[in-house]
């Protein structure tokens, strides 16, 4: 998850963000194993945050121009220390093309651009042929973790002020649709859920992991003293949607939507 | 999916279950991607079937003896064939114990397997200190395709018969319950599902997908009439199921769910 979409979130905390960094590149090496191309000359990591998917990238192209976008400038300074190799620019992924590229990549960033499927529509055009649209977003929101947020913002005094924080996040629609979207420029579509079972201390752990992330948007619009008060209704409810494990700690499904596809 | 428990299933047709191979294997290839050794002795393959799982250990771990174990003489016939280099023995896993070794591997095995949770806990058991279990099993008995076949079963005139069938296929506890079985002998635990939505021709090539695995129990308790009439009945309802994507295809989702453990 990156900070794609400056105008509807709050800035990042890279450090937050780092702490979970294992848990969090999990995903973008799961998508990068299914890319199926072996070499590259040009590749974009959209939403690329403090360079970790980056990182992977310049990797596994070792001879390839690797160019991370991100809307953060927190983010992207994060990025150009980690990894000095890379090129990295500032732009808003709802109007950036890039230039024609042997891979277009993006983990956990399209959930926050609106409107995201005419964007990839869009980007998937700017595709030579044989050129591969690789992308992951949390699917989520039909989690506990997610379902108790939007009850506890939609039953306080901060009711009104957290409506928009619930628009910061964009619905997840079916495979199908991408299917059907991408279909007419694409000769190969590949499609798929990973549930991640997330090994947590407990439920304050998994409030620590949605503070990185879903939690951004409303902890920003509220001040200490409700922050507090949020936090602490969150935990206790995360507590019962979390049944301890005989070790005492939980386990946090999480739900993510993978695709590829081959332009035509 | 192999011929594991060769007394509660009829016997497996190595050429229908190989037409769809590269689907058949990307689990395979998913859960080997996660095992975190590097370097292994002895690897078992428990239900190898026709040894495209096994020909994978076999090119990850070149240096290792690779020993394929499977209740199905047809089946390790047909693994002996693609893999010369490999070990074969027939056995059933409810009661076979493997030598100590460095990773026990299964793909799409144990959910054959009576009473599957004891018997892993008793692999477990035989591993040395920093060895691998790493298990992968359908987890579908709640997707449409499974539940029509339920349906279908229980209205016919085979109803009684189907029941043995039904009986075949183990029940799928949740992640919670592998984590709570394996934490007391193992140092690591990582588990997800992964949802593959694998694109398919349309309702016929659903059917000939399911004959090679989930309607095998069933088919084999059918004469010809009666599989036909099942058969059509069961494409029929899968048509209504799966809605037709702009193309004409249709999107199968098949979730598995993914067990690495690492042994104290």
């Amino acid at each position: 998850m990156q900070g794609v979409a400056r105008d509807h979130v709050p800035g990042w905390d890279a450090r937050l963000y780092l702490k979970y960094a294992d848990e969090r590149t999990r995903p973008a090496r799961d998508l990068l194993a299914q890319v199926p191309i072996a070499d590259a000359n040009l590749v974009y990591d959209l939403g690329c945050g403090p360079g970790n998917s980056t990182r992977l990238l310049a990797e596994h192209f070792p001879r390839a121009e690797i160019v991370g976008i991100d809307s953060s400038a927190t983010m992207l300074e994060e990025a150009r220390r980690a990894l000095p190799r890379g090129a990295f620019e500032q732009a808003d992924l709802a109007n950036w093309r890039p230039r024609p590229a042997d891979l277009l990549f993006s983990n956990a960033a399209f959930q926050w651009v609106p409107e995201h499927l005419r964007v990839l529509h869009a980007l998937a055009e700017t595709l030579p042929s044989g050129g591969v649209l690789a992308m992951q977003i949390p699917d989520n929101l039909a989690e506990p973790s997610q379902v108790l947020i939007r009850e506890i913002a939609a039953r306080g005094t901060w009711a009104e002020r957290l409506k928009r924080a619930e628009r910061a996040r964009q619905l997840i629609p079916a495979p199908s649709v991408y299917y059907d979207l991408l279909r007419p420029l694409c000769r190969q579509i590949d499609l798929w859920h990973t549930i991640y079972h997330h090994v947590l201390a407990g439920a304050p752990a998994i409030v620590e992991w949605m503070k990185g992330t879903g939690l951004r948007p409303h902890l920003a619009e509220l001040d200490s003293a409700e922050r507090q008060a949020f936090l602490a209704a969150y935990e206790a409810r995360l507590a019962a949607a979390y049944p301890a494990l005989a070790d005492g700690r939980v386990l946090l499904p999480f739900p993510r939507l993978f695709l590829i596809a081959v332009k035509n």
